[in-house]
């Protein structure tokens, strides 16, 4: 029986500034991708969403950006490779810190925003974050863009690779998604968010709007939690996967 | 066979920003409570002075403060104290995320500054920070000043306790340091320094500069090592630790 | 004929981080304390409100607070006098700077949050900030709570002080605000926050929840525009007041 | 008779972190460029860098840097122009708000690090600094890298352009610094620079190391003052332009 993950950003408030529906969306992901404190993310904030996902069954991981909370991440930094790897494995061990209060760790890490942009194209970049991650725990999944570097940097650091691909976002040829400047970036409609999805699986590739199929397995849906259409649309793809006799799991619980 | 301990902070420079004398201090030191990001201290600046530990058989703390880099965690802050738990678990957490690379652990925790300074006093901080303590790792040791509101509080949370006291600062009759601001704060030379450390060993007191005796067991001495005298001052104060057939252990070596 | 003000905080977004709704309240407000970037509001954040405010025909005023974007400006920080003069003077400016590109100055200072509250009893904060004003401009108008130390340092400055209550919310016998942590602290319904304006206004005085008269002359009230009864209450309470004949003008029109 | 500049950073420290020299550098040059709080230089530190040009008969500019601490403002970071036009117009700003207190005024703006080196080529954040500077005050000096986009977009704006070359750094063919990773990236000694300085005036042009001609009066020489030999070159530089009968000057006493 085919197992998949759908996960979300999580924990991405910051002391008064409140943002997202951490909530809402924990009730239908398996998985969570915390902020950690640089781009979002305080330690209490990080302490509610680690204990939210408890609540839930949901799995926890660290989602490290970079160290701009003006920015909120968004903005591409070039750092060197060895800063890189040592923020994201300092952003790991934050998150386990306060995670170990509420029983948890760490199982999975997933780049944010312009950093996980960088390291999908950029080498450097993606093993540093390879290294970052195995430097804490050999045993955490990097959940990756699916076709990046990332995804290759990743295995040759012997680490589990979960590929992602987005419930909500469209797919150039190349395997990166439609810039969100463009009119058609996003899915915003149940229908099409389920057919992605469950095209994806069932073909084994990420197809992108134009129809090409890039063959590789995609192990985790990723969804925004912030949209006002999120947690309707996840909810609809998660019991359109489970009607489809696929398991909707935790990322600890995948096969890779 | 009595054991000491000597420790000084390190890695209290930031980025582009260099502080200190880490590589001479940490050859006569026996524990490094290393700064984590929020007063001093980038993940870089935290790896280099793991690894510095590692290779002198030194055993490694945080050394959690304020969010604050400007003030160098200098100036107090008045934080609700659920915040003040959650923010020293993610420091602590930070600094094994950067340690686990170099194949060492956090085995204590010290506060730095005016986070130290207010937690003397004030239960609620020492509760909060004891209890941070306590969430990541209930082996960790809280270093704390002797006679302070820290020392109950870990041992209320079941935590070990090293009550520490300075080599190069005098005390007052109330147990707390002489304020900077005066000019009997440090101590200077090797002989007064040696005296004041093998006299709490050897009295099992904090004694204060009118002679007072403070009844309790010291575990371990603090030194400066951003100060022109300070390696030669802890140098000389080991040596005679050592003459006086007193062993100068790293933390987790030590009875308590 | 009498004048007053009524004034808000505003520009307290911060990024992507979105707080309040200024384009409601600019519209019934006189002058605008502006987010100066250390607690909220970044420059363009700024550069937005600043703009808001010209189409509106309000004044603006410098709204600095402590460099703490994670408490929001809402812990007390103890600096020393210097750092906060300079502190002050520097967010002024950068507000300057921003307002220039729109042809408008800074015309009032309001502190924020945690340093309001400091600098209400604490005369060294009070002096730092009057001086940190007078520096860049003494033509600058001090908001300052009524009855507070910083309305003494303000005119020992020889500034403008303006002396400011709330329009919602109550006040002690000392002449400081009912703690938010109290049910009684704030006035939520429109007659209550009539009442309160136009008895301060009549009678000259500060009056107390309790009834206690402390005399005193009201220049301005603020009002909360996060909050969800904001742009409602001070609506009627602006009708309010120029229906009894009392002019609601910005802060550079009024005689002081 | 010529009139030329010779500028250097100021201002460089941040809280307790101390880096520079300032005292000894303000003697020789002519014009600060002083760092405005976002990669280095807090408000107290500005205002004794302030105080410090204007004892000296110095005059002052803004020295604005990407919001990066930790990175001290040498990593590229990717901003939109319109929050990078308003970050300029805020640090210019805020330098002015402390230098008002000493009775000086922002007379030109240099960009830092990263900042600068990304608008040697980039259009977009070349005309973004000329607006902000522009929407500050039209009369203030833009001083712009020789041959650069922003020299471009300065004249573009109406702004007044001081092109800059380095006494100390090498050029390439393409009127580009030398990479600091190349071994001839730096002029350490007294004849060299000198040598540099007196060709670049004396043939109106930029020359590179090979000895290329890339005609363009040079305005100002900009000095590091934080390198050992810093003070010493400098010093001697300036000697040299003034047997030259060439006139060492504020920049807002040169002709353009």
């Amino acid at each position: 029986m085919t197992t998949i993950n759908l996960n979300a950003d999580m924990g991405e408030s910051y002391g008064r500034f409140t943002v997202g529906n951490d909530e809402s969306i924990m009730k239908v992901i398996r998985s969570a991708s915390i902020a950690c404190g640089f781009h979002a993310g305080d330690p209490t904030v990080m302490a509610d969403a680690v204990r939210l996902a408890k609540e839930n069954g949901v799995s926890i991981g660290a989602h490290p950006g970079f160290n701009d909370i003006w920015g909120f991440g968004r903005r591409e930094i070039k750092m060197n490779p060895r800063d890189l790897e040592y923020m994201i494995a300092y952003q790991i061990g934050a998150l386990n810190g306060i995670a170990a209060g509420v029983g948890l760790k760490v199982t999975h890490v997933k780049p944010h925003g312009a950093l996980n942009n960088m390291a999908h194209d950029d080498a450097d970049y993606a093993g540093a974050i390879a290294r970052g991650i195995k430097s804490v725990d050999r045993d955490i999944i990097f959940v990756a863009n699916a076709c990046s570097e990332m995804v290759k940097a990743g295995r040759e650091q012997g680490l589990r690779v979960a590929e992602e691909a987005y419930v909500d976002r469209t797919y150039e040829d190349n395997g990166k998604m439609t810039s969100r400047r463009l009119p058609d970036a996003m899915i915003k409609d149940k229908e099409s968010a389920i057919r992605q999805v469950l095209s994806f699986v069932e073909q084994g590739a990420l197809i992108s709007k134009n129809g090409k199929k890039l063959p590789t397995r995609i192990h985790t849906f990723c969804t925004h939690g912030d949209e006002a259409t999120g947690v309707g649309v996840v909810s609809a793809v998660r019991e359109a996967l489970e009607k489809n006799g696929i398991r909707v799991v935790p990322l600890p619980e995948m096969d890779f």
